[in-house]
């Protein structure tokens, strides 16, 4: 082993995925004390992606005031990495954790525009940014207020259109985006495929986690669906059925309409973002994990976008894990090699989850003591 | 890998060793189809012995009619294996869990001479004895007497001692034990250190289990010491601070002194047995486990004996276990190569054990999945 490539998801609830890192790195040390080792605490694009970002490539936090998920005045930060990416996530200006109240039919993304417009004022280059966690249903109208594009209701007045006002946009003027954010390249990371509205739309399926009981789901639905037809009719923008168009309380749709954004896979993005490939150049193994690996895993986890890139470069990947779950074994054809649970004695997770670094930290000198085993067995 | 050697303990209340092995040996075939695998489902000379001898050399088991540990008769196995060797659980005719009552004053080893004798009279070249988890505080006077050790009281009437009859032994003639049998090699597998008389003798540390009470312990105790004496006297055998020689109500005294038999780990006679050595050759990789993995395993268990011995040839020895204790680190300065808890869940004992067999097996394929694309990465 001259060089070993880290790329591990957190483990939700126990370890960041620095932590982790930290871990595996102590371990390689033990064992292979000459490795280069490259640490890439990666993160799936969900809560924790700036700062995922900022210790796998560097860059720095950017605080700004902006406005919050109820309108309240804030503290919210975004990243800015050495390559002038910005790394915005939505829920630092309209996440659930930060809302005084949870009212899907009143909070706003109105302060995630503002990260963005204040990233592009500031020179990014590109803007990354991570949906979920969001405590909104305002379909992005609110971002794309703050960063310029006008909403009419049915008496010609500009206003921002929040969850329960979506059915009062009567005509919207995109032409007026901000010109530097309009020709910035802007990448929506979303892991998820809920259409816009309907049975599995961004209402009916997230409204609940965000406060709305069936009246209000039905509401909000009928909003999101007349803000696709306007959204089609003025700005060319077909949104409704887009896959990803109801993640983040319709943010997807909003980023796609308003901001020309792609949505793509959250691994995948990150990946592309680190130079995950750069990196795995000389590589003799990867490790990667996260909390739990299941037959989920499959789609947009960190594991199986690590695997499926290293895999076809002939890099063999471990996987090592919390649990391994029903359905794991599907995560080989991606080209995981092998999976470890990091659970050394039979204890339930309250238990487990204490004793976690140091229960990764053994899996992994074991792993690498039967490497190392057998380069030396091979050497003989 | 060519060659593997499965030389596991059984997970003591889930899988036998033989179980183990089975799931191995399927996980092998499923990543090596190619691969010869030697299955050698050992035991550390506790229960199960018999069984596990049968399962890894083949032989048979051979049923006699004996004396059972308070004097009624059952019918108890032994194993004879194919190069003659007869291997006797002690626990078969003198077991706590066949004793009708629990009375360590009155049980008798009785019925384990008998089977010794029988052995001898079919063919036996050697026996090996397991002692453990027997019901008798004898000193193994009962297994002496049937095979025709004279014990005489303070009247010079010949009887046969009991735990609480030790004390009016006035004379013992060992001349007259049977001739085949004395002059056999005899094994006796002993993984404790306990002498036979003290705070850390027979009666004081085992007593208890066998059902005495702090009284009977101190009876128990000075029976052994005044056995111990008669022995030196009239034997020549001084058994009283053997290291083992408390094992099994003093079992391990009786059969230095009578049978002049070698007390020795049960691993170690296990694996001379099984001709483990000779198996090696030409091994890639051996597996070895148990239950649970600690730092008491450096002594008399399984993992660290097939370490020690596979460990001195340079074959990687991998152990797949239950659990990974305290101190388990101490077993790679014995040889072991790595460790694998079998744990893929974070879940209590009493669920983990409903599906050790299948973690067991999707542990082993992880781990030989990571060595087959080790090899094809050397090889490109």
């Amino acid at each position: 082993m001259k060089k070993i490539v880290l790329a591990p998801d957190s483990f939700k609830g126990t370890m960041t995925s620095a932590e982790v890192c930290g871990e595996l790195v102590a371990a390689i040390h033990g064992v292979y004390p000459e490795a280069e080792v490259v640490s890439l605490p990666v993160a799936d694009g969900g809560e924790g992606s700036v700062e995922a970002f900022l210790a796998a490539v560097g860059g720095e936090r950017v605080q700004v005031d902006c406005t919050g998920p109820n309108g309240r005045r804030l503290s919210a930060g975004y990243g800015f990495l050495p390559d002038r990416t910005a790394v915005v996530e939505m829920a630092a200006a309209a996440g659930l954790p930060i809302a005084d109240t949870k009212d899907p039919e009143r909070t706003t993304t109105y302060g995630v525009g503002e990260l963005m417009r204040h990233a592009a004022d500031r020179g990014a280059g590109k803007i990354v940014m991570c949906l979920g966690g969001s405590a909104t249903n305002d379909g992005g109208c609110g971002a794309a207020a703050a960063c310029g594009v006008r909403f009419y209701d049915g008496q010609g007045r500009v206003f921002t259109p929040v969850g329960g006002t979506l059915g009062d946009i009567a005509r919207i003027d995109a032409s007026l985006l901000d010109r530097t954010l309009a020709n910035l390249p802007i990448i929506t990371m979303c892991d998820i495929d809920n259409p816009l509205c309907g049975n599995m739309g961004a209402a009916a399926v997230f409204g609940p986690q965000k406060g709305a009981d069936e009246a209000m789901i039905s509401r909000l639905d009928a909003g999101l669906a007349h803000l696709a037809e306007v959204l089609e009719r003025d700005c060319g923008a077909a949104v409704r059925d887009l896959p990803g168009a109801g993640a983040a309380g319709g943010m997807g749709a909003g980023m796609a309409a308003f901001f020309k954004s792609r949505l793509q896979m959250g691994i995948e993005t990150v990946l592309d973002t680190v130079g995950f490939e750069k990196k795995l150049t000389g590589a003799d193994m990867v490790f990667t994990g996260e909390g739990r690996l299941d037959g989920q895993s499959r789609q947009g986890k960190v594991a199986a976008g690590v695997a499926r890139r290293a895999g076809m470069r002939g890099v063999p990947v471990i996987a090592i894990v919390g649990d391994v779950g029903e359905g794991a074994e599907t995560i080989y054809e991606l080209g995981v090699t092998a999976v470890f649970s990091i659970n050394r004695v039979a204890v339930p997770y309250e238990q487990a989850r204490l004793r976690s670094r140091r229960d990764l930290r053994a899996t992994a000198e074991d792993i690498l003591r039967l490497c190392r085993s057998l380069e030396i067995q091979k050497k003989l």
